[in-house]
């Protein structure tokens, strides 16, 4: 199953992806957040699909895609899980996850605007998979993991350099500003997902291929993320984990490329569709 | 005002404080969360209050008090913030504030138990102002930061040294975990606290002063913080700020001393209350 979430920035519909078309659910009656996988929703959605295929209104052409899941409590983000990028940033890859945070007001629909913040710099890409945790999920064994998991989503997780790396502090500072996390277009169930240790991942900039990677050279898999993550604390269904991204981020190169106005970004993971984006400066809104 | 939200935990009802009285304000109808500050709600409880006083019941005696805010979009933290915690930590004091975030998952009642973590071995201790956000803010001035204080709660920024600073990563892996935000009893109205710059705070274990500062001493003020915590990021109402934690820590001392089971942490600030948390262990439950 293909979750969707359009319509209006804070007033998304729920919607679903039936042999690519978007139809809208909105008479399934809930959004898609906490409530909705804590409660085995993904498993009524199925069956409300099931019993209303065929009388499913369609989503009109060009509706806008929110994130497609509703803002979730957390988003964790794993750093330097790809060795390739470890190396391009300097840094030595981890003896054990690296963990940030990234505000959830960062979230933002696949194809809205990136705004670049005042001040900024140094704005940076990072194509990622993002996992969707399915339920509540403490002390889980790597054994177990997927079983909290409620799919698969494309993300890019933008990051302000100076932020984030020369403004004192943890990484959270460059890493949480608003419209830097934007997710989708869909979430997908695993079960779509036949290896998720084997997806082609890539991202480019005004057309010029900068990511090019596969999750196969995840240093840290997704099972072992989610019970590393789950000691630390506890991941609420709807929390979403990103896991680090491949080589060819802008700080990688020498020197460093960053993101300008109007520049457009186009990311994608096989089996989680494509996203674009447009940068635009803050201060022209 | 001052106020409360008491009951079981995730079942909390609001209430206040009237004459050192806890009361019930159930038939208000709304928890203190991101849509009661937003839509003014401050000055409507206000209003319901004045207009029911009197008749509004008592929270019996003993009953528990939740965290005084629903739970967050995020919980911000600045770490470094007065100059003899900084010494304490071996670390210079910051040209800018530090920032990290803290998983809302850790939020708790005041009163309530403080569990240490599987495989914890280093528990610490941090009493802190926290600034409860009332509106939106994003690229907030300092002159006009004090528009956007709700109020000021009494904070446990409870921290795992070992998850923090020896595990890769950012701090948040040690700052987040469950039970790590002991917040409240109250969350009081800035109407009530003449001078926020000058109010002592303390933590004591097993009896014991620990920590015994002044908000006086913070290097960088509530003002300024929302501030320059808006350049980086939208902040809701209902989003709590942690202002820093004066030196005392555990971690500070020469052998350091690290908190375990049956421990007492007491702690207070002038005009913001006191609170009380019992350490147990996460295998004893």
């Amino acid at each position: 199953m293909k979750l969707i979430r359009h319509g209006r920035p804070d007033q998304e519909q729920p919607g679903i992806i039936l042999h690519d078309q978007h139809f809208d659910v909105s008479a399934f009656g809930e959004d898609y957040n906490e409530a909705f996988f804590a409660s085995d929703g993904l498993r009524r959605l199925a069956e409300f699909v099931r019993q209303n295929e065929g009388r499913l209104p369609k989503v009109a052409d060009g509706a806008r895609l929110g994130p497609p899941v509703a803002r979730p409590s957390k988003i964790l983000c794993v750093g330097l899980n790809y060795a390739d990028h470890a190396r391009e940033t300097g840094a030595t890859p981890p003896p054990e996850p690296v963990l940030f945070m990234k505000s959830t007001t960062a979230l933002v629909g696949p194809n809205d605007d990136i705004i670049i913040p005042r001040n900024s710099v140094k704005t940076d890409w990072e194509v990622e998979l993002a996992v969707v945790i399915g339920k509540r999920a403490s002390y889980v064994t790597e054994a177990q993991a997927h079983e909290y998991i409620a799919g698969y989503a494309l993300h890019n997780d933008v990051s302000e350099r100076e932020f984030q790396l020369e403004r004192s502090g943890t990484w959270d500072k460059g890493k949480g500003c608003d419209t830097f996390a934007p997710v989708g277009p869909f979430l997908v169930t695993p079960d779509e997902i036949p290896d998720v240790d084997n997806l082609r991942l890539w991202l480019s900039v005004n057309g010029q291929m900068m990511q090019n990677g596969t999750t196969a050279n995840l240093i840290f898999r997704i099972p072992f993320l989610i019970s590393y993550i789950s000691q630390f604390m506890t991941l609420l269904p709807g929390d979403i984990i990103s896991t680090g991204t491949p080589a060819g981020v802008g700080l990688g190169f020498n020197p460093p490329v960053y993101l300008k106005p109007g520049d457009v970004v186009e990311l994608g993971i096989d089996g989680l569709g494509t996203s674009r984006q447009v940068l635009k400066s803050y201060s022209k809104g």
